[in-house]
C-alpha cells in the first residue's frame, strides 16, 4: 500500500515535469503512469497464479470480442445500450455464461419482496389455487389471496386468476400479459419511461400488486425457498436481504406475527442449507418505507428493536426504503435512530438520486454520522469529496446495483456510472442486484456482468472480478467466525472454477 | 487556501469519529462538513457585495422555481431533460433570460465551422446568390458556390437553392428543410438518434455539408463577422477558436491562400472591434482533423508552424479535432507535436468519451504529458485519479461543453455530467459551447444554463456562476498586458449588469 502510495506520488510528479524536464523519455513516464493507475484500481494489486492467468486470458478474449464488436457498432455495444435494448445480446453473451458460473461470494443489497424472477412467479406462484385480482382506484392490479378490499384499496370485484386463465384466448398470453404486472422490461423503455416518474411510478405499484402475495404463508415459503435457490444457482453463497417481516395469513384467515414469519424465514434456510451444504444462508436487514406516517415509521422501529433482540446474529440491522428524492430523509430520525441499540448495523440507503444538493444527497453525509455500516446505492457519492474520502478512510462499502441505476432512470450508459470512479481507485464497494425479479434477471451475474464490461477498464479481467468477490465477503458482517468460514470456502469454490474454465466446462 | 484545507481535514475528522466520540453534536458536525464543501465548490470561496447578495436572490428565486417544478415533475425537469426535449422550457427561462445578460468573459472551446446558429444561416448564406445543392454518394446533401463536383464527392447534378426554393410549394417550408441539414434538433432525439453513431454520422455529414460554402469568401466573411456578433450580442467578450484556415474562393474560381484567410479573419475581427469597443476580438487555435491520412495530419503541421510563425499572439496554438474514439490518437503524433515550436500551446481535445482504459481516454495522459494547455472536453478524466490530481495541481482547464456531450450521446441526464465532479472540488474549468451552431443555441448561455442547473448543486448561484465566468479569463492564454484589460472590463461589465439585475432590468 505505501509502496502504492510513493509509485503514484513519484508519477504525478512525472507528469507534473516531464515536458519540461525530459529526465524520462515520453514513453517511460507514460507507462509510470498507466502502472500505477492499474494498481489503485480495484483488484489491481491482486496476485494472479499460473491458472488464474490463463483463466483471465480466456475471459479476456471473451470481453475483448464483445467490446470490439461493440466499439465498432454502437447499436451491438451491450455495455452501453439500456439494458431492455441489450438483453438479448447479454444472454447470449459468453462474458455473461463465465460470470453465471464464477463464484460470485455474497448478495449485500436485495429486496426480498424483488429477489426472484418473475418468471418463477408466474409459472408457480400465479398458479396457487385461490389467487385473486382486483384493481385499485390507481388502476394499479393487486394480486392476493385473501378478500380484504380496504386494505387492497381496490374498487373492482375479486376474480379468481385461474379463472381468468381459463378463460382467456390463450392461457400462454395471459400468463404473458400477467408477468407484466411484475417486471418493467419493455422493448422500448425510452418510450414507456421517457422520465424517472414514469418507472418509478410503475416500479412502486409492483410492489403493491405484489406485496400480499407475500404475506400468504404457502407462498411466502415456496417463494423464500426460491429467493434461496435463484442466489445459490447462480453461484452465490450468501446473503444479507432487506426485509420486513410482515404478519403473514393463511388460507383460513388466520394471521402470524412478525416473529413467527421470521421464524419461518429461519426454518426455510436452516432446510435450505441441509441441502445445499456450501450455501451459507442469509440474514436479514430489518427494512421499513421512508415515505409512510411518521408514527408507523416509529412502530416499525419498535418491532426492529425487538426482532433484533432476539435474534441479534439474524436482524443484524436497520434500513430505511422507497424512492429517496420522494420520502423523508434520514435527518427526520436522527434522534431516534440514534438510540437503536448499539449492536444493531446500519445499512442506509443514500444518494440514490441524480440530484445535487438536495435532501437525498444529504442522506449520505447524515449515513456517515450515524455511522452506517454500508451505503446502498451512494450514487451522488462522488459529488462529496469530503463524503467519498470518509468512506474511503473508513471502509464503509458503497452497494453498487448498476441494472437498478440503469432501469430506475439514474443513468443512461452504464459507462457513466460512478462505479467507474469508485473502481478507478478502489473504493470500497460490492457489486448488489437490488431488485433482479423486477427485471427478469436471475442472481447477481447480470450485474457482474455491467460491473465488469461497463465501470471497469477495458483491460481489466479477473483481478477486478476477484477484487469484487472477495470484497463481497469483506465487507459483508459476518461474524469473524463465518467470514473465516466463509473465504475457505470461496477460496475452493474459486479453485474449482478456476480449473472448470481451463478444462473448457465453462 | 491553507485554511479552508484544515477545515477540509477537521471535517474529515468529525465524520470519522463523531459517531463514537460524540465529541460534538450531530448537528455541528454536519453543518461543519457542508460549510467545508461549499467552501471547496467552484466559487465557494468568493466574496460576493451587497448588490451581488440581492443579485444572487433573485437569481436562487429563478432558479429554485425551476428546480421546484422539476422536483415535482420529472416531465418538466429541463434540468435533466434531454435539451430538444426541454428547449421550450429553457427558451421561457427567467434563468437563462438572467444567464444572457450576465457577463459571461471568454469562450474557451469553440469551432468556427459550428459556430453560428443555423437560423441565420438559413436566412443569410442560403440567400446568398450563386449557393448550389448536390448529393454526395452517402446521400448527404453538399452546399457549395462552386462546381467542383471531385472534390465535393457529388454523384447528383448540382441544383440552384434558389431555384429549388422558388419551385418548392413553400418557400417557409423549404427553409425549415434546408434548416435541417446543419441542425442536429428533432424532436425525438431518443429515435432518431439511439446510440452515438447515429447522432456522429449526422453531426459529421453537416461538417461536410457547410464545408465548402465557409470557403467562398463573401461567405466566410458575412459568417465570420456574424460568428463575432452572436458572441458580443450573448455577453461574451473574447473567444479562442479552433479554427483551420483553409484555401478561400471566390465566385470567378480564384482562389485564396491560407495566409490570406487568416489575413481576412483579422480584418474582419479588427472592424469588429472598432464597431464594439469592449469586444476583445478573438484567437485562433489551428486545428486539424485527427482522421485523415498521416501525410495530410504532417502537412497541416507545416501549415501550422508557418503560421503561427508570423502570428504568434494570434494562432496561439495546436489541437487535432474529430471524433476521438474514431481517430488517430495523439500517441501516434508524439515525436512530431514534440518539434513544435515551444512558442505554440497545446488545446488538445482528450477523452471526448465514455470508453474507459481505451485510446481516447489515453489521449488524456498523452495531452498531459506533451504539457498542454488545457484539455477539450476531458469527459473521462474522473476515471483516472493520477491524471485529475495533475490537473488540479498544474490549473490545466477542462473545457466542458455540457450541451456537446449531451446531444453527441455521452451522457443523457447533464446532472451525471463529470463536471459535477469537477465542480465539487474547483477542478479548473471553463464553460464551453464547441458547436453550437449546430443544435440550434446562440454564445454561451445555453450551456451556462445547465452549468448552474444541472451540473452545480441546487444551493449555488451567483458565487459559482462568477467563478466560471472569470476561470475564463484566468485560463485564457491573453497575454499580461491583456488579461488585465480584460479583467478590468470584465469587472465593469459585472457591475453594470448587478446593476441592471437590481434596478429589475434583467
Amino acid at each position: 500500500m505505501t509502496a502504492t502510495y510513493l509509485l503514484v506520488l513519484t508519477c504525478i510528479l512525472q507528469i507534473l515535469s516531464y515536458a519540461d524536464s525530459g529526465f524520462v523519455s515520453f514513453e517511460e513516464a507514460r507507462n509510470a503512469v498507466i502502472q500505477a493507475e492499474d494498481l489503485l484500481i480495484t483488484g489491481g494489486r491482486i496476485h494472479l497464479n499460473d491458472k488464474e492467468d490463463r483463466a483471465n486470458d480466456i475471459f479476456m478474449r471473451y470481453k475483448m470480442d464483445e467490446l470490439g464488436a461493440g466499439f465498432y457498432d454502437s447499436d451491438v455495444n451491450a455495455a452501453s445500450l439500456h439494458f431492455f435494448k441489450g438483453k438479448k445480446l447479454v444472454e447470449k453473451s459468453k462474458v455473461l455464461k463465465f460470470l453465471k458460473r464464477m463464484p460470485k461470494g455474497a448478495i449485500l443489497h436485495l429486496h426480498n419482496t424483488a429477489s426472484v424472477s418473475s418468471e418463477w412467479m408466474v409459472r408457480n406462484i400465479s398458479y396457487m389455487p385461490g389467487m385473486l385480482r382486483c384493481t385499485n382506484i390507481f388502476g394499479v392490479s393487486i394480486l392476493s389471496f385473501r378478500r380484504t378490499a380496504r386494505d387492497h384499496g381496490c374498487v373492482t370485484q375479486y376474480v379468481r386468476v385461474s379463472d381468468e386463465r381459463v378463460r382467456s384466448v390463450n392461457p400462454a398470453a395471459y400468463d404473458r400479459s400477467f408477468e407484466k404486472l411484475i417486471n418493467l422490461y419493455t422493448p422500448t423503455p425510452e418510450i414507456d419511461y421517457p422520465t424517472i416518474k414514469h418507472v418509478w411510478n410503475k416500479f412502486q405499484n409492483m410492489f403493491s400488486t405484489i406485496n400480499d402475495v407475500l404475506r400468504y404463508l404457502p407462498a411466502f415459503r415456496a417463494y423464500t425457498w426460491r429467493m434461496l435457490e435463484e442466489m445459490y444457482e447462480d453461484n452465490v453463497m450468501y446473503a444479507e436481504v432487506r426485509m420486513d417481516f410482515k404478519e403473514l395469513y393463511d388460507y383460513s384467515g388466520r394471521l402470524f406475527s412478525p416473529e413467527r414469519s421470521l421464524r419461518e424465514v429461519l426454518s426455510i434456510v436452516e432446510d435450505f442449507r441441509r441441502a445445499h451444504p456450501n450455501f451459507m444462508g442469509i440474514k436479514a436487514i430489518f427494512s421499513t418505507h421512508r415515505n409512510v406516517e411518521r408514527t408507523r415509521v416509529f412502530e416499525n422501529f419498535e418491532m426492529f428493536k425487538s426482532l433484533h433482540k432476539d435474534n441479534p446474529n439474524f436482524v443484524i440491522g436497520f434500513d430505511l426504503v422507497g424512492q429517496e428524492d420522494r420520502g423523508k430523509p434520514l435527518h427526520n430520525f436522527v434522534a431516534e435512530l440514534a438510540e437503536l441499540p448499539r449492536s444493531a448495523k446500519f445499512f442506509f440507503h443514500a444518494g440514490e438520486t441524480n440530484w445535487y444538493g438536495a435532501s437525498t444527497d444529504f442522506n449520505l453525509l447524515d449515513a456517515l454520522l450515524l455511522n452506517t455500516t454500508r451505503i446502498g446505492h451512494g450514487f451522488a457519492l462522488m459529488k462529496h469529496p469530503l463524503l467519498w474520502n470518509a468512506v474511503k478512510k473508513r471502509n464503509v462499502a458503497i452497494e453498487v446495483s448498476p441494472l437498478s441505476n440503469q432501469i430506475l432512470h439514474l443513468v443512461a450508459d452504464l459507462r457513466n456510472h460512478p462505479g467507474s470512479f469508485y473502481i478507478s481507485q478502489d473504493l470500497p464497494m460490492v457489486i448488489c442486484n437490488d431488485d433482479p425479479g423486477f427485471w427478469g434477471t436471475k442472481g447477481l451475474s447480470y450485474d457482474f456482468y455491467y460491473a465488469i464490461m461497463s465501470l471497469a477498464p477495458n483491460h481489466m479481467g479477473l483481478k477486478t472480478l476477484k477484487g469484487l468477490v472477495w470484497n463481497s465477503i469483506r465487507f459483508s458482517v459476518l461474524t469473524a467466525r463465518e467470514r473465516e468460514y466463509a473465504f475457505a470456502t470461496l477460496e475452493r469454490a474459486w479453485d474449482q472454477f478456476i480449473s472448470d474454465v481451463l478444462q473448457g466446462i465453462v
